[in-house]
């Protein structure tokens, strides 16, 4: 996806001038997993033009596969980003409809190849939000994915401006998720995704209560059979330049919480929460059986994320561990 | 509609960076005419958007009127551009589908308020080129112009990448011209609009000859009764940094013919001809009963919007005049 | 004016670039009622050179009426900006002496025409601050606003900066007040302007106290019979990074006060109090009888205004009430 | 002087954005000489603010001696430029009036002391056309630099944007010329100063004849017996984007010619006068006794100038001589 | 090697800003063969830190393959590269010095691991002018690649600003150039590097003939009895902003010529020579026994190269073929 | 040397684009003086080409001596900078072996000559950290000073990426220091540089104690007799965006602390213990008998600048004397 960004903390147009990067969910996994040495493939439908072939050109740069993309279509989709500040929030415009990858079939994506060596299969909620084609080629790939024994885990990512092809998230996801062995998301994913609500939590305020989610953790694995971890990101929104960040991981016996980290000076907040599923794929693979250490992984990566300028998250793990190991004086190396 | 293109002459994405202005068509002419002081309103469909706004707020600020805007739709149709130099040409990548435009319907205009105090009516073979409901709209804006008694002028612009929605050009143009006054063409779009072709002129090696163009006046006047002028836009392209520039208009009885300009250094060459168009419109207006000097004006406005970076014409009507009076020497005016 | 300002943080000159953008008290009253859709005409005096042509087009853009601006004069004012940071404070110089409308004089203006139809006139402080003959035209103008039953507003906006043509605010702002129904400014300006001063406020601190504003309004109340609201604007500068603002009403009867924002991370102050007052006079016409609705509507939209880069406060009513229900926690909107 | 440029080629305030450089006749030939490692300094007022202390750092660091300025006055004189391309010309809108310098009075600068290690004193027309006192001023330097022994050299550089405070160039330059031994004009500052006028020669054609000045060049010397060479700079202006350019200098026995540069993409032409000043004055003081040498270097040394951005000639003795020494092959150096 | 150019025609460091690329012969002939979609590596050796990642990172990207760059070294070669125009030749400045390829030493490199699947083996005259290791190393490349029966291309580049370690370009280059199949060269070359030299062609005359080439061609022939082919490139030094182009193959028997291109406005000349080889090697590998059409290819590649911003050549296959089909005109693609 | 940055808040090579400007630890200490008006000049060695030149040029432009600079060497050190935000601290690469500097030799510089008119020299723990024969250099400078009778001082400036030499910085410093009478450094410097240590400290907390470094100063005084003043910097270290900042002077019988400054949006924190040296130089000379003030003096002045982009403190005695004087509420001046 072209990411349109104005410059600086301009309203859009308000400059001829606009920043032009690439980024969307899935992507910015991949990169992610790409910079901790993760061997990763991202598959998606890109038009076979200038911009398409670009885009493809940076992932593959940045280390992750494009050998599964599947070139045609007619655009590729556009959002375009205003940052904000203070009390203004960031303002995103979605031109998404029409583009390649709506226009996606089942049949286009020959999964059993894709996945031969694969071990893990990612996808996330905005996916089926875009197009009816698109909601049934994630189904056909959960499927998939399933049947090739990968693990599959899923960002709910609700966006209320996506979802117009005719049916709601909550018609869509709930079928789509129980494919799904590890399910992340936060308050507002849960409760429009998956029509499960945190209780006694008031998101505007700026200070939630992990313990809330407990309950929610609960319901959504009695909802999904298959699913052995929930993962709930933990944003406090003080303001559009100040956010609080943690999360809570909930194995089904234990919710593991990680420290809160206090983000004063945003940078880009677009991308996350894929930095922190990211950084929860990389945990989960490294430090298998130590949910708390995949967490407490995945919380500092997306809270580097948050000082960097885009969507992917161009850290290293040896950045990320420091920031796990304690040091967050952000001191200069030299 | 949002213009996107590569900075300087850079490839597209080469960095990630877009300048991003508005144009097109109709709106360019639009500008040249307000530049000129004439009375000017812009007819369109723009989503009730940030771009959409900042689009028309560029315009009424330009002095174009934007009264007659219909809003709604889902987005705006873009363009990418990359700009060439010396033989490598410049580059243009639509994203046209599904925009406001493309999507609006017969109805959605009520072209006898529009028409009510106008005089002029100007359409390009853009617009029905996008969708075959634009196509209908185009027909029906015509038919009300006709009855309304306006001067109806066409630029048949051609543009092989678009036509796209199941008819040709030469399926769909001959009908619409023929609510036509004065068509506006190169020798290409005479050929693919038209059918119609110029005899002994090959394009490609730079040189044109005017008096070819006569018979294709000819066959095009015979071919639409309405018609009183046809003017044909002269372009030689030596190479993406050098073209010449010029135009005929036959007005049914004599061919008259303009100066030849040499353009060595183009700044940019998008819009040339619709700045054409607005010049001739303007001296039509003005030098109503001297075809021979509104094709002069037209063709050193246009000469001139090859010097000035931008879909739109910004120039004066003193600044054509100096250049119509022969001074191309490029002075510095201080 | 144009507004010229060094990159980012940078000390001016430090690179040879300015940012280039137009704004000035009165303009950016008129960008914010055009913002909220309020019919709005900018009354000046402008040079017929391409910088003026180029301010009048991009207030027309912007919504602004730009018939009544007088043409002529040398020069257009010049302000030139330098952004500060933490315990830098920002810094003008001001370029206006010799400017178009400090060459303004009495009779150039048509008061009568131009407040025909009009309901409100609203000046600023800074206008018989540049110039005797400006300050001839401001009490000229105040006086047919008065005739003509005008709602007429001031901002006292004093500049230690300007006020070099021989007379000093204090000897002749108090004149022109006396026929102004609703009077804005700071604790400085108030003192400045009027010497009247506020009890017990040391501004230094970054703390101000609402309560000593009553006794200044009652005693400007006192001063200017006419005036029946005075309008207090409250910022707490912690550093030029950081600011409180708020403001308070006083409407004769009762001091209103309104919430407190917390400015942490400023994006440009310029304009702030600009922006409140084309809130107040868009909340006085919207929410007549009820000032404190006014007075919030005034503050949340000015508390945006530090969020937004260059002199005009570019938010839509929508974004306004959004702030003023209390949602200031900045979610990306998407 | 600030210089403010419009971006590229972009129509000024196209986009928010100038570029901010320093400038200025006597400005320029000051970089010149300096770059050629010739003892300068430079004599003028500026504003005692961020603006005028930049543009002396400046100066200073490029090795002109900065400690004759007079400090004091209410701005710094600026230019605004909008670059041309091909037919149309370059654009300058002056913003001079009441700058620090206009507003300079005889007795502000000690002559005296200035001049006592100087051996030459070079002015230009531009100085007494900003204002009467300015112009009082330029002849109590004439006559200090006469007494004082000094060689005096003018460039006439006719500008008629200027010339606004109440006589004409006619009624003052040829008083001034009277002290100088050393007189550099074009066709147009000939004829406009002095009222002497080529003959045959139509600049617009873009060609003009050497020949044609030598009358010119004699009939200066007969109204200036002090003046012992008259220098001329041939600019053919083909167009804004292609320039041929030359010069003859006349030392009352031979009329000297240099070749004739083709400048076919031209980069930045303001200064290009004042670059050919400067290596005049270099080549006369390093060649004295061969004035053939010197005009080549002068025009060899301008050539170079339209080939780099800003006011200012930043090219070395080496570069010069190179190009004099015929090598105008532009291959890289590597 | 990275790449820092100053903005535009601007001299160095006359603004704060430096364009960031990377580049380098070898990198730049392996770029155009991967946009040929022949399957390369680039082998090297790069400091392992961000600069040698992101040059790493953006060569896989463009398709390149990475995994035979050897890590490690201090730092990452510097150029410094002012763009010239007109009469000023473009200038660069190397920081080359003790860069990790300079450092790298005999046996850090398993060449014959490298060779085991390739086919090809292409160096220049670049690499064994930085160092005395780095010349063994090229000796040793080539001894392998002979061995492994590769085809070996060099292309000779010589650079007077670099050879400073000890020995001379034609006491090292002689012995490396035994090992060579293929070898290209421009006139200064074949002089520089071999000491063969042609005759009866003035370079600085912008002019040169091709038939001089032959007896240069032979005389390489026959002190390297293994080459089977001469290519020279031919340049044609108008001005820095007017080049002509073409170039010779000599295959023993024919001395074949291309067509020469009139590159009248130069974007970027660097990499001119590099993109040449490029294109004659895919055009060897694809049209194997035609070296007419492999010349024609490499010239209008090449040729392209100049109109492209950066070291690489930016440019399809497609958009080579249609240059070499004769289109040059520089037409808009919509 | 030269600094290469990106752009914002990005990371090394994510655009092509760095900022380039100049730096170094004298050489910010040499413009802090200069812009205090102190008479002061700059020795070190650059290479003899544009970039030594321009550095020069710049430094010159700022007031700072030229005329010590010794000419020669290969390149100019360069360092790349990336500035971090919030928990990502900011990161260095140098690339300075091999400098121009890095190889000076002991009698390159003739410090009699340097020395005849000064009274303080001036010198950091950089310059022997990067070669032996810097290192010398150091010595045989402070040698001479103080034979010459200057006052010396040293910031210990400890920086782990280089000291690459053979010896470390703690088997270097020790000796040098000797020849100094007034030392600064931090926590760390003292540490790594001579081997004393704080007591109690835990910097990575971001809060230190003032008293721990009573017991620091005094070990070091009683290692170098010489010393009568130790000044320690205290930088709290909250996050990249937000440090505390303040400082402590040991005067062998006091320890003077300054008021701690909460920097809580920081610009750019390279040089900011030079800006506080380069006060502290000014403070000393100019209340030379009251060391509080001269510690308060560096302390407001080293506070500002990490408001000011690039590694030069741009601020002049009236704005430091302002903030000493309590007002840091950064209030527009207007």
């Amino acid at each position: 996806m072209l990411r349109l960004a104005a410059p600086g903390f301009e309203r859009l147009m308000q400059s001829p001038s606009l920043s032009a990067t690439f980024g969307g969910g899935e992507a910015n996994v991949a990169v992610s997993l790409a910079n901790y040495k993760i061997p990763v493939s991202f598959v998606t439908r890109l038009p076979d033009n200038d911009l398409g072939i670009a885009c493809a050109k940076e992932l593959r740069g940045l280390g992750v596969g494009t050998e599964q993309i599947v070139w045609g279509g007619d655009r590729m989709g556009i959002y375009f980003l205003e940052a904000g500040a203070v009390s203004r929030g960031s303002k995103v415009i979605y031109d998404r409809s029409h583009s390649a990858l709506s226009e996606i079939e089942p049949g286009m994506v020959d999964w059993k190849e894709v996945f031969k060596d694969a071990a893990w299969f990612h996808w996330t909620g905005i996916t089926p939000a875009i197009s009816e084609s698109a909601a049934l080629v994630c189904q056909e790939a959960i499927q998939a994915a399933n049947l090739a024994g990968l693990t599959v885990s899923v960002d709910l990512n609700y966006r209320k401006k996506l979802w117009r092809w005719g049916k709601s998230a909550r018609e869509v996801m709930p079928g789509l998720v129980q494919g799904c062995d590890i399910i992340l998301g936060n308050e507002e994913d849960a409760a429009m995704a998956l029509d499960i609500h945190p209780e006694g939590v008031d998101v505007s305020k700026g200070k939630v209560k992990a313990e809330a989610y407990l309950s929610v953790s609960r319901k959504i694995m009695d909802q999904v059979p298959r699913c052995n971890k929930v993962i709930t990101t933990l944003r406090g929104s003080i303001s559009a330049s100040h956010n609080t960040w943690s999360g809570v991981l909930y194995d089904g016996e234990t919710l593991h919480r990680a420290r809160e980290y206090d983000i004063t000076h945003m940078v880009d907040r677009v991308g996350g929460g894929d930095s922190f599923m990211g950084g929860l794929i990389y945990g989960l693979l490294t430090y298998g059986d130590d949910p708390q250490a995949a967490l407490d992984f995945a919380v500092a990566a997306s809270c580097l994320k948050h000082t960097i300028y885009g969507d992917y998250n161009r850290v290293s793990i040896e950045e990320v561990e420091k920031l796990m190991g304690g040091d967050a004086s952000g001191r200069v190396s030299r």
